[in-house]
């Protein structure tokens, strides 16, 4: 079984009977939603609310139940991986560029649970560029006021053409030198006209599930 | 000459040549446009950037140059109008749904005229909703989280369709009973996912041009 596999299956144990659940999106999460759709086959109900498109077909392959995120209000725990996490179980998420998708599904969940491989693990975040989704009105000043926060900004392209998110957006990656104090700067950069979200989970993650060099798994709460 | 005409040119008065000048949009900043349209044929060498494509067409139409906003990092005057203001100089707008726009011009702007009429005027915010411009995607969450803040929220519609901002995103109008730390609640607004900007103008205006009952104006600073 691989790191991802490991983990990902050993965050399905948090799930009880009569759950609402956040289905995250990515390679380890994948591993997650698999479990789920043998563990509901197995007889267990939940219902699911998934974080992308992808995630929503993969889900009702298995058999999942499913709920419009438009018609939830709570959450009682999610499942998602991470592009980078920290000792304090700050994360920076938006590689793929769903970011805002995952974070109102964060934002409702009773219990984050991040699952993540040992290689995501930073002591200080800014090793993952920070993904910042930007209206395209004007993206050129919202990477210029995100400049003057201390980062290198770039606007994420597709081919020739920026890259769009599912909400018709821009995605700038801003690469910091250490993001020390995800909090602050997660309101800091929120407050940037033409700023949608940005990737920083700051005090978001309830735990998270990374595997260890001996091939078990570290659950840090 | 109407309390709208006379604050609205009024503010004209703090252009200096050279300057780039943000051109706001609304009943009041018609009239100091039109008076900086009078100016600029009279001599005055400035460029606009405008706040919507009403003042764009209408300072064109007037023969003011203008700069594109993509172009611009730094604007030496904004003079904008406001739907209520209070004795700090705090602003709510976002009443003709351009907020984004407007928001992302005062933010590089070094100088921001507010130029309203007395019936603007609160001792406290909250008289008027406050315009949140949130994402179409899941703004049900969103309007639910705004609601948790102490507000209580209507999504605004065009006939029986949600508005559309210039952005593609819909507008949440929040009914606060008074607003009393206008600085801390746009914090706490843009910190929820699938808000994209709210209408509080906190500490961004430098001073308020209104009228008085006599017909002279006032100036905030």
């Amino acid at each position: 079984m691989n790191a991802k596999q490991l983990v990902g299956e050993k965050a399905t144990e948090y799930i009880q009977d009569g759950m609402i659940v956040g289905l995250g999106t990515g390679s380890t999460a994948f591993y997650a939603i698999q479990k789920i759709g043998q563990l509901v086959k197995d007889g267990l109900k939940i219902k699911g609310v998934p974080t992308s498109k992808a995630t929503e077909k993969l889900a009702t392959e298995l058999g999942i139940p499913l709920l419009n995120i438009a018609d939830v209000r709570s959450i009682d725990l999610t499942i998602d991986g991470a592009d980078e996490f920290d000792p304090n179980k700050q994360l920076i998420k938006g590689g793929g560029g769903a970011l805002l998708r995952e974070k109102i599904v964060a934002s409702i969940s009773k219990v984050f649970i991040c699952i993540a491989d040992a290689s995501k693990s930073s002591d200080v975040l800014g090793s993952f560029p920070l993904p910042v989704e930007v209206t395209p009105f004007a993206y050129q000043v919202t990477a210029y006021q995100l400049e003057k926060l201390g980062c290198t900004p770039k606007l994420r392209m597709q081919g020739d053409q920026p890259f769009v998110t599912d909400n018709q957006n821009y995605i700038v990656d801003c690469k910091f030198e250490k993001i020390e104090d995800p909090a602050a700067l997660t309101i800091e950069i929120n407050q940037i006209p033409g700023v949608v979200e940005n990737g920083l989970f700051a005090n978001i993650a309830t735990r998270i599930i990374c595997n260890t060099e001996d091939g078990s798994v570290q659950v840090f709460e």
